[in-house]
């Protein structure tokens, strides 16, 4: 965890934070760290197999010590293979159990030999700490997002180094924008209990603040891409995805939220509700390869990952330009002429740029926002994004600013509330 | 009426409520009762002829006295037929005007020779009373489900002796369970005036405790379920009624409300518009024999009857079941591997069981019952039902308890209003 | 502008609203009068061409005055055509831009030989007035209908001198009627500056009373009708414009709102937000011949103008009809045969006449206007009309009246509110 944390910093300037063992951490407790020397058996042969140091999946996760001779049913007892997959060695972990064993091939297992073997695992569990890295790239105003991916698998590729990847060069995306109007939240963590550990401490600050979020996770392969709706299905999260996702060549697959799944999970458990989402490629539990040593390096592309990258910037972009405009000429259309925004020429149609304008003005509510018009005009976001920033300049449109956003439900609550707790700023600050 | 409940009261132990003539009830006043001694004519030809002991329809419904001899022609102005239907002898009353007159076939009526025909109906309206039949199964909580069926229409089969048997032996299976959360009301009336008298009696109960109910009507034929959906249109009550009929082999017809009809009419008036919908097979208005002495013994069957007491057995379950949860650990997910609810081994796929325990668990936020988890996850009511049932024992929910509910929208108030008087109860008691 | 107003008042009666040149109106400054007396060329040929007189198109719209003698290739530099459309004048103006210039065919514009052109554009712009023509057919309500239309599109035949030959014809229509229960408020004003001068000076009061309105254009030819929603979407306005169109053997095409098109981008300002759609045929920038001289008389006739009228005849009378009633026996149904409103003998079917009554009497809640319960029977809404006053009378029902409607929404408000400001009125006041 902590040498994957090491290497995405040369990415990601992350920001360490280490919550103990036995820290209550909402309804769990942080488990003792797990310290793995070495593990590996030797055959009756005298060949040293099962080593964790030739593939890390070889070790059941968090697997208790364990040295001795065991026979060859013994030693089966506490081996862990998939029949059905038999060349790939299965990922299986036993965090709330002790247990010891060893993951393999089902094809090795049955060639396993009888006889003694000589058992290796040297493992602690010690009083340590769980590790997540942070980065926050602070925008113009208070409204976040929130990128959320984990890096808990050992020495898988597509669930889940794709994950972490994106998510660290999507953050040298965003950097590289220059300006932002909001503040992107980058979070590293072990699957679960991080994401629990996460909320603990930033849930009551992300559910005054967080605007969208998504989790980053099975992002390698070519798959065309799923969009898991958030627990509320319909907040700016989902509408800035499908937004993007409609672009692309292939449409996307739409699921609705289900309680399975990875870490929104927790940010959409009942008491949080968070309006996150999650974009995805092959998805966990779908693919054969996954959760096995066949979820690898060749399972997956760089093409494949820059394009993650690409599809996940334009959601943040759309998300960045998706602003709510108050009008401050209400009534009637403003004279646009008079302000240099309308053709003089009175003619058989309307500029693009005057179409854009017309539309953005008209819905300029402080109801709907600039997805939502994009939505009912068919113009494109930066169009509209464009002529919104003209007519700001021309003092006929303030901006409604998120100052604190994304007030979840809690339970018995009936509906959200969206506090604007600022009044409406003046348009040059748009 | 009165031998028709004794009978009945073989099966149900029915509360006998008697509304004399003359009571106000609501906006109607209940008629006189009407005795009926005999009613016959005698032909030319000395036959004896329309004879209410050989076929009940004969004699027009509330028919006035009448007695003294009349011509071919002056007898056919107090006859009712059917040219469309020759052979059957139709249904007809006249409740509101005083006439006298008999039902005949068609078939017969123009068989019938000139001359002179004595006719005897020797029928009295008294000083009486109305008579209902009712019985209660009470639950635990205070939320109630009616059951309302109609015991007016004289030796007719689907409709109506089909909605009383069904009634009938609705209430056995009821009681059969021996324990039930909700509250069952069985009520055997004659119809519209015996639903207006019963809401003059109960509606201010009905109103508060109400969580949903059915009129059971046409149930004997083999045809095919039809949901009447509530005035309402997406109550409880027609839910669980979809819920049960789209597990069955053919997909169910859905009508939505219309102010036509039987006994809905008055339980969906505007002033009460309770959650009341209706299941039927072959409804009324719509098969041929509708109305007339062809809705006999012949057009039911057994079978059909158990399969309508089997539906509506399968609607009252969910009814039961159909709890709404609130989560005791809303905050992220609980730790279930702690209390012994999640599968220690992580591998590729939850069991069965936590899967529907996630669901429950992050759905337990007051808003949302079993049968809306049952729609979005795809999982079986009774799993869901289990899973939150052991998530109680485990402290992890409690349980929302129907105190007062079905407060009806008045007319000009704009929503309904669910009131749950008291506080969730501790997940102990669920 | 004043000769077509004068020639609209022989039809309705216009009282005549002017509004001074320079005079604020909303956001805009009524611009000065123009004054043309003459305008044309003299080619090198001598012959008089581009004559004002010949055509009024071939003077630009607003065009400044000019005397003085110019190239071919000066000249070209002021001519306006279109290649795409050779044969035909555009409609061009240049209203907030001083300009002079000359409409052309381009097959004209190509035939103009070298040589010298003496022009003369004899206009003048001066202290002036808009003028606006405006008639009001008061009703029983406060509740108000508006037809608006324009009259500032030179020689143009659908689009548009079809709108204010519907808009005075439909006046006529109403008239006839006799009783209304609405106000119906007819406004005749060229378009932009036309409407929002108008509603600088009424919007005030059509925020409180409007009821539904429309915008009447593009109404000549025999293409099959469409509508364009309003802002809202489902108000009222769209709502019986639907109904009447559904009626139809051709089914309409409907469009959603977009801020442009003519006057309802004024009226659907987010400020106003008013129920005002348009209904139309051959749609303004979809056909041809638009904005030139093919959008001439041949274009349109008389045959499809009175079709139009009769469409938003029946328009206006689902308006007038569409009351919403609130029962004064809301528990259960009232007993209709005590009140002579129901067949006293019961046979297998209700008459018409009862099943709309049945319909009227369930939906009488205040929240279900007639057109409602027309959509949800299927029943005619006369019919459901005759059986509200036949309930009316016999005290069954009160009429809610509109004392003041369409309050729009403000930006910020995130909910329309409408008001009803007096208690609903007896039943005989219907």
């Amino acid at each position: 965890m902590r040498e994957t944390l090491e290497i995405l910093s040369e990415t990601v300037p992350l920001r360490r934070i280490e919550v103990p063992s036995g820290a209550r951490v909402l309804d769990w407790t942080v488990p003792p760290e797990w310290v793995v020397r070495e593990a590996y058996a030797i055959s009756p042969a005298g060949e040293r197999i099962l080593d964790v140091r030739e593939n890390n999946l070889h070790l059941l996760g968090y697997s208790a010590p364990f040295r001795g001779t065991v026979s060859r049913a013994q030693l089966d007892a506490h081996l862990y293979s998939l029949p059905e997959l038999p060349q790939a060695i299965p990922y299986v972990t036993s965090y709330y159990e002790p247990r010891w064993g060893f993951c393999v091939s089902h094809r090795e297992r049955e060639r396993l030999a009888d006889g003694e073997y000589e058992v290796v695992i040297d493992t602690e569990h010690i009083q340590g700490a769980l590790s997540i890295g942070e980065a926050v790239l602070p925008g113009r105003e208070r409204g976040e997002v929130l990128i959320s991916t984990y890096t808990c698998h050992p020495s898988l590729a597509n669930n889940e180094l794709s994950g972490p990847l994106v998510a660290a060069f999507l953050y040298r995306r965003v950097l590289a924008w220059g300006e932002r109007r909001l503040t992107y939240r980058f979070v590293f963590a072990p699957e679960t209990i991080g994401a629990i550990a996460y909320l603990a401490l930033r849930g009551t600050h992300l559910r005054k603040r967080l605007f969208a979020g998504y989790v980053l996770t099975c992002l390698g392969t070519d798959a065309r891409f799923t969009l898991k709706r958030s627990r509320r299905g319909d907040t700016v999260a989902d509408r800035a995805a499908l937004h993007a996702l409609n672009g692309l060549r292939e449409p996307p697959r739409v699921l609705d939220f289900f309680p399975t799944g990875s870490d929104e999970r927790q940010y959409c458990s009942p008491g949080f509700n968070l309006p996150v989402a999650s974009v995805m490629r092959s998805v966990y539990g779908e693919y054969p390869e996954y959760h096995t040593s066949l979820d690898n390096r060749e399972l997956i592309s760089i093409a494949a990952l820059r394009e993650s990258i690409d599809v996940y910037e334009s959601i943040l972009r759309a998300l960045d330009q998706n602003v709510r405009y108050v009008s401050r000429a209400p009534m009637g259309e403003p004279q646009l002429s008079r302000r240099g925004l309308y053709d003089t020429l009175g003619t058989r149609e309307n500029g693009a740029f005057a179409e854009a304008l017309l539309w953005v003005l008209n819905y300029a509510d402080g109801e709907h926002d600039l997805l939502g018009v994009a939505e009912m005009s068919g113009i494109a976001l930066e169009e509209l994004a464009r002529a919104g920033e003209a007519a700001c300049k021309a003092g006929l449109l303030g901006q409604q600013v998120l100052q604190g956003v994304g007030k979840a439900a809690l339970p018995g609550c009936g509906r959200e509330v969206v506090a604007f707790a600022d009044p409406p700023v003046r348009a040059g600050d748009a």
